[in-house]
């Protein structure tokens, strides 16, 4: 990869993607939004491929694109594979380096300390 | 978190989310491209959970996936807040840390110095 | 841009985006699947706007997500790049800087040393 190397500025923001079965996807934001751990999920169909125990899997998910602190990342994990209903769920973290700070300022305010 | 500290390889390059109504998607996205703003936007429809002022929101959005040089990203930014319907939109930036490298370079010669 | 730097959590992931066209998609996601270079693809539609040798496109494309090793994304960009359609592809590399352990550790486990 490009070598040159460069902290990224960060927002205290993260993006967190996890894929769920579509009957559980309002189930699961809803649940977050509730706890206050996440201000605002975003719903959109998948098709999934991958292999599963040696088996080749082709599933239609719902990918959730949740938007909070980078603070509350290990708790949303934490508390996302609490309820999630597969074995080993994808739960990854993006970071944000920048964005209108007024929303920003928002994700704050409607997540918990 | 993880903790193994890691500065991220730079490709001045970044995408930008935001989320729009879908009536104002090819609109918002075409004046960006015209101001040689972004280079290349992917739109598709999610839909959105979140509170607003305490109200539970269920919203069909558009997400505009904008890729673009990461020195025009508060620019864009700017741009996107002045012609966007909404008091605060989501506007984030992530992170591009490689690339495909004839795209990269075509990402910096679409859009402005 | 927000000037706080701070290097981010490395978890040696990294998730890779490339645009395709339908038709391909789930060829090309099967083949990666197969030389074992990515754990996972999600395949979803997307409406994409950019300019093409001075030409305004606005083509139908699938986006795939895939999620693979970060020490892989070299060599994802270049196989993918040898079986993509495209005179110059779409393929970015995103970082990943946190996640649930077990399906960090499983995207090891699912892709070649």
């Amino acid at each position: 990869m490009e070598t040159m190397q460069q902290a990224e500025p960060a927002t205290g923001m993260c993006v967190i993607w996890s894929t769920v079965p579509p009957s559980r996807s309002e189930d699961l934001a809803k649940r977050l939004l509730d706890k206050e751990l996440v201000a605002c999920v975003n719903i959109t169909p998948v098709r999934s491929l991958y292999r599963w125990k040696g088996e080749a899997c082709d599933d239609r998910e719902h990918l959730l694109i949740m938007k909070t602190k980078k603070s509350l990342a290990d708790l949303v994990i934490r508390e996302l594979k609490g309820m999630h209903p597969y074995e080993v769920p994808e739960i990854i973290v993006l970071p944000v380096i920048a964005g209108h700070p007024p929303y920003l300022a928002w994700v704050q305010e409607e997540t918990r300390d």
